[in-house]
């Protein structure tokens, strides 16, 4: 059985996050669980669940936790390779349901800190531009830069993604 | 008497550079000086300037320096372990004052470039996302980016910061 | 004849990407060649080009290709020391142009996968802050971040500019 541990990949947008977690998670015995926490709003988001479905074969099982993610992780079974993609579209749901995001987040942090197989978990880094105008981008960006941390702490690998290439910070 | 050695740490929103840089200055024999640069213009100010204040127990002597950051670093006693947070908040009320920033980002990068104790200087790097919309924002990006690359030049040490973990630049 | 190989630097705004590939261009034998991508539109641009230009002595033989950038690629003669800056200002040239980008994009990478001399090509991260509100910012984080995974994967060396400081990423 694959060793229990968690690998963080933390990136920007088109940072090749998502395909570096693939080669990883691919490269460990199948089948693949691959959690999925985006939901579709509009076109734009379609599309691109729809192209990184299209990545993945048959060998990979899919879940869909846009907020039950805690549980979803939870019912996983012992020595599953999983891709967990990503922290911080689960965040956005969270904040949007109107949920507590601090809470949640713990009790997300919480279950990560013991992986139960070779976990993979994706998120984005947002904190780096320009303090945003608006205060709900900026209750966001704080919400998970907490996130990221609490996340980072527990991690044994923790990746940092420039374009396409990671660095590792742990 | 604690060796007189500059120590940058960059990086984004909510990426533990503070906590880090706490955790960094009281490893070393107190009191530590702690120079705060944060005006309180709104409510959401004045709640992150009191959580960082409670986070920081008696050891710690805090001065306000939110405009004569120089003046400040020029009356420090020799050999007093200095923690300095932040210099982009510092630079942001430069610009409100109407400042040449310029001008002033020369002159506290030189009083820097001569540390007299263990300081420690956390900063925002604030260039990663797209370009602001606005001509202010554009202008603070500018002129956060050529103070960090200053002050970066002169430390002996440079931390960037990613989820709460340092990762060695110099 | 110096070596042909590609080195990719990659950072924010102000981070100090284009003095630091000056300096590694200008330690190789002169005269070397500058590829400038950037459309002056506004006084802010003309201000930035002039300082740009302004810093390069007559050893730098300057070529303008806002949009023509793989045709003057092609162009070029084996082994000249080349500074290319930037890639995301062309980008924003061809998107503004109204040309496809990913077409484009491929092109390029194509002619940059195959450098004739010791290339230096300079670009922007721009994918590290909060998602954009405006849906053409956000067309334009994704072709930026895609392009430069495309250049960094022919890359042989990949830098990460933080505060006018290179972290070697590959």
């Amino acid at each position: 059985m694959p060793e229990a541990r968690l690998t963080f990949l933390l990136g920007g947008a088109r940072s090749g996050k998502s395909a570096h977690a693939e080669q990883l998670v691919s490269a460990l015995p199948a089948p693949w669980t691959y959690i999925a926490t985006a939901q579709s709003y509009d076109d734009e988001m379609s599309e691109r669940i729809a192209i990184h479905r299209a990545r993945r074969d048959a060998n990979w099982v899919t879940l869909d936790a846009p907020l039950d993610l805690t549980e979803t992780l939870d019912a996983l079974p012992d020595g599953a390779p999983l891709l967990l993609d990503c922290l911080t579209l689960w965040l956005s749901n969270q904040m949007l349901a109107g949920h507590d995001v601090e809470q949640e987040s713990a009790r997300l942090a919480d279950v990560l800190s013991r992986p139960r197989g070779p976990w993979f978990v994706v998120s984005n880094e947002v904190g780096l531009g320009i303090v945003p105008d608006n205060a709900l981008a900026r209750r966001f960006r704080d919400a998970a830069g907490r996130l990221n941390q609490r996340v980072a702490a527990h991690a044994h690998t923790v990746l940092f993604m420039v374009s396409g290439l990671p660095m590792k910070v742990k």
